[in-house]
């Protein structure tokens, strides 16, 4: 037995691997959650989605063609000495005027920054979970969340939900049967099903929260990548009474391999999550702080978000147009709002393993649906995840007509 | 009540207060070990430890005025996009160099680059320690390793330990008794007591190790600042069978602004390891490892390590030979042999917190020794520790003339 060492993103570019020896040499150290960490069948895609000849629909690594270069360093002299847990103070005040604009008023107080989004998750996680604690999340919802919660050793619980979001009477339920510490929400142009909350849902899921009194945690990393009219509101900003955590990422706009993130809480949560930050790392690299810094303040973000929009969104229309030309007979396709990804759900009976093998035998990398279902239900091997955000326009169009044609080869 | 949010070097760095009011908020929420992490008298330090007029011997920084330029940036080009977990290959490969130079013969598979190496300790904690699970430790300890622990919700226990490190027997039967998962220690120019094991202590403690076949988490960040014949083996170079984790960080011969340190591991402990830093954060920032990568391929390491060690040795002779003029007669003085700092006894009855709030209205700020010692017995204040590192040698012998006239105010 291999369990893959497997984490979204970084999926494509791990290469250590779990042996049983390893596990039987330290089964009496190891916590029962560090020993049971998801495994993942995406451990077999990776020896294929490194090789030149591979076209790659399967990652979820922005496009690099459309990273700015680093800003001059010469301005940046204070990154040598360790600094401040929270963050430099210039870019906690500058990631709470981006808040505040969004619609969510914040102080810099209530800014943490981390290293990307998935620390903050992480220290989230850390300062709610203990060993069976419940988490709501929906379903399906992003990898890497997962494996925070199970590394925590938390119970997670999913919502039913669909393209407007989570549903509420379900999420309601689900309070009320599991009492969670927490729902964990992507409500924006979610990873991995693409789908955007309506108003409707956003306030009637804020009023069920407040009711309950339980910790909402918005993950917003994709709200930059909008491609068509949508009101996206943080569902925190709805929000009267209950504690909440908010998620931000430069990673998908500005240069992922610099670790920058943030956190923002409502006032009483925040010195907690400070303190568990400084007992992880101290704080977050200053010199990758100080460059998102410099280049917000030279007023280029604008600019170079329009850049990525424009180009992502060409992207997203032709996979979609391609996907609707080769197969829209024989299945709904929904085309994201914004973000990286298709969300497909294949014909009946047609299993997404089984396309993976097959697609990859005429070179196409694509990444099941199923490490991204919390609960392994019998219908979640039916769906694909396509990220069309590092294609060009001719690779698409080529990938899409190999996937059509493998999947009407398994149509009954 | 405030709770000082605190951690070690960030000490002096972080602002953000816990009150009554944010606690009974959020009590239903927070996991217990994030709502009881431990205060500190040390907020009381942080108001002063900012005023240009205050000699501080409290902090644990090192001296910036040591630390290079940064190397050019032009060749560096693959920060932007997401990295491995593991590391940059090429910095991987060096700290293998590196770590296996001092005897401890390590594959660059073995080697996990992390956020310093407080990261490392917090990965470590996290693979092992779930509530409950105990650690054992020296006495006093470095205080940010408890707080890791302590966010896991593991238990401290102590070991007795002196000048040449951790009593052999005494580990035996901490041991026996306590049925540990891992023994955590600073084999080197320890923080806050300035140890150094000798031989004899480093064989006989991978001997019992082995014999129990628990974890080894070997601390090893001050290793290069060595100012006398020392022989510092890796203790976990000298075992045979048991699993060791050992880290290592740039932060005290670099800049711990760009957090760049690392976790070496027995082969079987790496995988696990990765899954959960992949889990915390994706990966270290690359521009940070890059730029410590170029730094020591230009061959510039070695010559910066004498630069900072003829400084810094310079600077503890003037500090020992002050203690010995200024208080020689009442007290011992122990030089040490490496590091940042000098651990004082103080004259019976002479309490640390006295000192602390009397040498504070003479301009000079020092640290009680309190929260090094994890388990509270009575004798724990009657210790400080002093930095030489960020103290210019007039200075040093300032505070230190201040600081003999307070001890001498305070003997009966």
């Amino acid at each position: 037995m291999y369990l893959y060492v497997f984490s979204g993103k970084a999926s494509m570019l791990c290469t250590t691997l779990i042996t049983d020896l390893d596990l039987m040499q330290l089964s009496h150290l190891l916590t029962p959650q560090a020993q049971q960490m998801e495994s993942s069948l995406v451990r077999e895609l990776l020896q294929y989605s490194q090789q030149p000849d591979i076209l790659s629909l399967a990652g979820g690594l922005p496009d690099e063609t459309l990273m700015p270069p680093l800003p001059d360093l010469a301005p940046v002299t204070s990154f040598a000495q360790y600094g401040p847990s929270e963050g430099e103070p210039a870019l906690r005040q500058q990631i709470s005027h981006i808040i505040s604009e969004r619609g969510l008023s914040v102080e810099s107080s209530q800014v943490l920054v981390t290293n990307g989004s998935q620390q903050g998750l992480d220290l989230i996680s850390r300062l709610v979970l203990n060993p069976g604690d419940v988490v709501l999340t929906e379903q399906p919802t992003y990898l890497a969340a997962l494996q925070v919660f199970q590394l925590q050793g938390a119970v997670v619980k999913t919502v039913e939900s669909d393209e407007t979001g989570m549903n509420p009477e379900a999420l309601k339920a689900a309070i009320e049967q599991y009492n969670p510490k927490a729902v964990y929400l992507i409500p924006n142009f979610q990873n991995p099903a693409g789908h955007c909350y309506s108003v409707a849902r956003r306030e009637a899921i804020a009023e069920i929260i407040d009711a309950h009194n339980i910790l909402l945690v918005e993950d917003d990393p994709y709200r930059d990548l909008y491609y068509d009219d949508v009101v996206i509101t943080p569902i925190a900003s709805l929000l009267n009474a209950a504690p909440w955590v908010y998620m931000g990422s430069f990673s998908k706009v500005l240069w992922p391999g610099l670790r920058v993130g943030y956190v923002s809480a409502s006032p009483s949560v925040m010195p907690f999550l400070v303190k568990i930050k400084q007992a992880s790392d101290l704080h977050t690299n200053r010199l990758g702080q100080s460059l998102v810094s410099t280049f917000i303040a030279e007023g280029k973000l604008p600019a170079h978000l329009e850049v990525i929009r424009s180009s992502y969104k060409g992207k997203r229309d032709v996979m979609a147009a391609a996907l609707e030309r080769e197969l829209g007979d024989c299945m709904t396709i929904h085309a994201p709002k914004g973000g990286m990804f298709f969300w497909l759900a294949l014909p009946e009976d047609v299993s997404s393993k089984q396309i993976l093998h097959d697609a990859l035998e005429q070179k196409v990398l694509v990444l099941p649906g199923t490490p991204f279902f919390p609960t392994r239900e019998a219908y979640t091997d039916g769906f694909l995840r396509l990220s069309f955000a590092r294609l060009s326009h001719a690779d698409i169009e080529k990938s899409i007509t190999v996937l059509a044609s493998v999947i009407r080869s398994h149509i009954g």
